[in-house]
């Protein structure tokens, strides 16, 4: 018996973040009767792992155990190679409680110029699990690169967008539609290994 | 195209500790060409993560990394109530670097000891990570309840088998047939969940 996802389950979708929410619906494309961990009120766990597919499956884990449904988990951040692939796991972390992105933008900005490295290269990782409760989890994992360009560009998309264009585009994913945005992201590569695997 | 091992493929076992490959090879009952970590010469990476599963994943990716094989790793460690869950996934590591067992089961009655609490209770766990290389992963869990005793007896199994009797049983792992502890351990437990999402 492969695992598979049947269309029209119902499944949790462990973040607290509302831009992922929508682009995981927006990914997802209504095919399954999604609901989140903040409308649940399940507890965000604490994030202690040292990898992108280790705090997705962490997170995915505490909430099939938490809801008893089948839970969707993301862990994604931007590494920049001046910068040795931070903030990279934290990079969340990295906009503070506040969650203020134009701070965490303009750390990266003042870092990268004090390394005097003149490479703007950076890629996005998306980690994404699927936990099935007391029973087997999936992770797949998907990467884009692209350039950085300062000062922030663009107001859709969400954390690290304004900032980052991907290689061969001229816009960032700030500034991107976000359907364009959505075939081509490290999130939509994630999310293709998945549907291969189990959709 | 569901997530499927063939029978007969070749897969690498993530696993620098004979024991671990000895078992693994007569759970999966000679189904795949199994070749080790250790025999193809693979670096053993820092186990980082904090959970069993995250450092199964991390095993299990590092080596189809390096090999471009699928491969299958496994964490696995004995918790113990009295200690709050300790040694846990440090199972390995209170063995030292000689990876000496008798002092780590030694450790263990002194420190449960040392607590006063009567409770002997104890559980093993055992995370299994199957990764395809630039690929998705696969990763189950499973638990095996018991009690401790000491001083250790049987010279069958390995790590702590010695001072652990599963519940309802009266022999240690030490002591028990391999297959009868292959057809109720922890490891048996994980196999049959992964057995059945992709074998």
């Amino acid at each position: 018996m492969p695992l598979i996802l049947k269309p029209g389950s119902r499944m949790v979708v462990a973040t607290h973040n509302p831009g992922k929410a929508r682009e995981l619906a927006e990914i997802l494309e209504n095919r399954f009767d999604l609901v989140t961990a903040g409308q649940l009120g399940l507890p965000e766990p604490e994030e202690t792992e040292t990898t992108f597919e280790g705090n997705a499956l962490l997170k995915a884990r505490a909430a099939a155990q938490a809801s008893g449904l089948v839970a969707l988990a993301d862990d994604s951040g931007l590494s920049v190679s001046a910068l040795g692939g931070a903030p990279g796991i934290f990079s969340a972390r990295w906009a503070g409680e506040t969650k203020d992105f134009s701070l965490a933008m303009t750390r990266i900005e003042k870092e990268v110029a004090a390394t005097g490295v003149a490479d703007r290269s950076a890629w996005f990782t998306c980690a994404l699990a699927v936990a099935w409760p007391d029973g087997p989890a999936i992770v797949v994992e998907g990467r884009l690169t692209g350039v950085l360009t300062f000062p922030p560009r663009g107001d859709r998309g969400f954390g690290y967008d304004p900032i980052f264009i991907p290689d061969g585009e001229i816009e960032t994913f700030g500034e991107m539609e976000p359907t364009r945005k959505d075939a081509m992201s490290h999130r939509a590569l994630a999310f293709a290994q998945l549907r291969a695997a189990i959709l």
